[in-house]
């Protein structure tokens, strides 16, 4: 792990890194907010940031303002990166919703995308391993949320990994990705054509196959009403319906005169803050 | 003006303009963010923010976090470009720290500069002018703050319009230009070699020769002491030092383990919107 830079913020600290990733096979950044009580020594809990299309590991930090309020509940922030960057894969970065910056937050398993598209064994046993032991992360206290595609990457990877991920929100998240454009052309891509493997990444689906709810102290969501991909993408309806159904508590709040931007996200971040810290 | 965009945010709505500037005598953009308290059809104090060397008029409103706290008291706040754009000046792009996003917020008076680059006319008469009268700026209520460039802008352009600026901060501003490389080069440049002519444009210069104290409610800077600038470039000591003389108020606070960068700034943001919300 190298520190690339370090910035004091809220009584705490900004860090970007990069490593050598096993689960990737190529160098990754990531970025990292130690709150202030994390000079004590003492382990914090964590809480993981998915970022959506063509974002990067910075991007939640310098435009979500979510340090204040994670140095207030003392939560560490940890912000990957959408996808692997240099593999040199034919036409990785000919488009914004697939390859370089739109990783999806699945292990791929269709050539040529299986050897390096694997973010979900990055995000959720190397990343989550990195920062509960080189970093002063509480492996017992970690949550997960993220923004559309990372919303996604959110429900998703918690509902797989709820041993890891103990508290899970998000914003705008692609609810349903089996069926809507953006996600059908990244599971094509990275899952093949078989519908029975695009379940296994789908929120909605997974939620729907759940024998009661997986998280029994709730779940956030926030939509805006102006979001310009809510109709097309997003279906937050179908991720409702599946959580009613299997008794998944569900706080889903649809805002109006909020678009699908960080405007959004920083209006209601605190909020999220204070639901993790809640469980965590 | 046209609206470029808008987008809600905590409340009130963030807005990104262009308008051709009788000033510049080029298209410039700003943006504004409307508090809540401006949708009930009456006026509200605003507060500009002058950014610093390389940025633009997005800078601050996606970094700062300070909407949350211009909602908060019903400020408006307002952010111009930090210098004319596509002018076709030669060299006017070969530099990072002078001609494009490198303005000073001074009007030049060197050929071939004195045609376009007239930030200081742009920001005090025009901007303002639009902000108080196409837009629902109380134009007795105003004040000004600023970053490094913009921080020095803020600090000049208050002293220079003391009956348009009301209340003036900055962080890590070029305190003392004239005695830093950056002004130097900038104030040489856009006003030629004659030192007379850079202290109507230095802070600590005006500071010396004001007769008692201009803002008697006092001024507010906040300065990093990890800014890897703060030797070189920026003398707040100087500032300090002229303000003790003339008797004005001056909180100088200094920060260690903050940098030069936006990540100390939210990190102070709250305090210079109340400073500025109090006087205002």
């Amino acid at each position: 792990m190298e520190l690339i830079s370090q910035h004091g913020c809220h009584g705490g600290v900004q860090r970007f890194y990069r490593h050598d990733s096993t689960a990737i096979g190529l160098p990754m950044r990531f970025s990292v907010y130690l709150p202030p009580q994390a000079q004590a020594g003492g382990k914090v809990p964590v809480l993981f940031y998915l970022a959506g299309l063509t974002c990067t590991e910075e991007t939640f930090m310098i435009k979500a303002g979510a340090q204040r309020f994670a140095a207030e509940h003392g939560l560490m922030l940890v912000a990957p990166d959408t996808s692997p960057r240099g593999a040199g894969l034919p036409g990785e970065a000919d488009a914004w919703d697939f390859g370089v910056g739109a990783g999806f937050y699945v292990d791929a398993t269709e050539a040529p995308w299986q050897e390096y598209w694997r973010m979900e064994s990055y995000v959720a046993d190397e990343l989550f391993g990195l920062v509960t032991t080189a970093l002063p992360g509480d492996a017992g206290r970690v949550g997960i949320f993220g923004h559309s595609m990372g919303g996604h990457g959110a429900l998703v990877l918690a509902q797989r990994h709820p041993q890891r991920f103990r508290s899970v929100s998000a914003f705008a998240p692609i609810a349903a990705p089996s069926r809507c454009p953006w996600g059908e052309k990244a599971f094509t891509g990275y899952l093949g054509t078989d519908r029975a493997a695009w379940a296994e990444y789908d929120a909605s689906e997974l939620m729907a196959r759940q024998n009661g709810a997986p998280f029994p102290a709730g779940i956030l969501v926030d939509q805006g009403l102006d979001d310009q991909f809510l109709q097309s993408q997003l279906h937050p309806e179908a991720f409702a319906a599946a959580c009613q159904a299997v008794g998944q508590p569900l706080t889903l709040r649809r805002h109006s005169g909020y678009d699908h931007g960080y405007y959004f996200i920083t209006s209601f971040i605190a909020d999220h803050i204070r639901h993790h810290a809640a469980q965590l």
